[in-house]
């Protein structure tokens, strides 16, 4: 009760069973006094490219682009585009970050890597030997929500796709704890889409049940052991 | 000598170290009598994002979007738009293909991550139980190249940021090997921005030299074994 949670959202159809995982997200968490807040990357036609447009006004080398140093030194002088000012004040103020997506090519969707990659920049998120557990968003939580194409079966170790927790470590290790955010258990729906509709369902009761204990949890530990062991 | 060669580029400015390899890898293959294709994804503004816009004329499900679904049915109905169209056509005819970028959070920039979402589509790159070595993009090399902001003993397995095998499992296996593609040994430039000008040249002129002797190359063995052991 009272605490802040930003979902990060990348689907294109509200009706979808990602749309209903945001939904359930969206009450359960409203319902139990928390104060939510969603950034739909689709609906707001979130721009996924880094470019010279991030800047506003004059560039640190105009001879030579650099996206990571131009970044870094508007965030300095207050100069990066409103958009990115909009989602760093929403991280800022959140105690809960939620990413909910659909697993596209072992990997986030482009326009939810796009938002790592612009809004997460040097001197907000992390900076020189500000990393990993000494990160610059501390006191924060992260959770991973996401559906599949394959069957669970399909990632496990030994299986063709590999253990699922190998596809987790350059989200939650590389990004999130990189940035000093603590990463609970990720929230995986297996192939939403060859279930029946009973399974559907389970599926969601599932996601609503593990939120009404979310704030007990323990973040898990983001070393590669718990990746690769 | 007559091979076909596509580079998928994503840099923002051409005097970068990335703009240099880039150069470098037209000039060679060029010389050796490749014929080389460049795709500049920031100069011709790609599109990284999946959504209705792709697909060209009515749905399959106007009711609920599915972007799998509906590029699946417009690529075999010839329904695409016409960037796409334009990228698959260049992949087709490509004997080796070539992803130039820095990395950006344990991957990929999102406009290339954009790229593989859209362009890779099933029926194109693969199909049911068409995947893995049985992927419809055979007898195709793939070859990623990219610098790190981080030096290489940064990225070692027992160092805070793990192993940089663990980060090429979601590219190569999780999209190239998934299509059918065979994966040559990945081209690492660490740190050019915190190493010497000399370095900086060695590591160019080793880029050079690793191309004259490409198409002698065997591919990995694109299995978990080689990312993880």
């Amino acid at each position: 009760p009272g605490k802040k949670v930003l979902i990060v959202y990348a689907h294109q159809e509200p009706k979808s069973f990602n749309g209903a995982l945001l939904k359930i997200a969206v009450e359960e968490l409203t319902k139990q006094g928390c104060s939510v807040t969603v950034s739909d990357l689709y609906a707001m036609q979130f721009e996924p490219r880094a470019t010279r447009n991030d800047i506003v006004g004059h560039l640190h080398n105009s001879e030579a682009f650099n996206y990571g140093v131009e970044t870094w030194e508007a965030y300095k002088r207050g100069g990066l585009s409103k958009d990115l000012v909009e989602e760093q004040k929403k991280v800022q103020e959140a105690d809960l970050l939620i990413f909910q997506f659909p697993l596209f090519w072992f990997n986030m969707p482009a326009i939810l890597k796009g938002w790592m990659d612009r809004v997460l920049v040097q001197g907000f998120a992390y900076d020189l030997s500000k990393a990993y557990d000494g990160g610059l968003l501390q006191d924060k939580l992260s959770l991973f929500s996401f559906t599949t194409g394959g069957g669970q079966e399909m990632y496990s170790k030994g299986s063709i796709s590999g253990d699922i927790r190998y596809i987790l470590w350059p989200m939650q290790h590389g990004i999130m704890h990189f940035c000093g955010v603590k990463v609970l258990e990720p929230h995986i729906c297996y192939a939403p889409e060859n279930v029946s509709e009973e399974k559907r369902k389970e599926m969601l009761a599932a996601w609503t049940q593990r939120l009404k204990n979310l704030w007990k949890e323990e973040p898990i530990d983001c070393s590669p052991d718990w990746y690769f062991k």
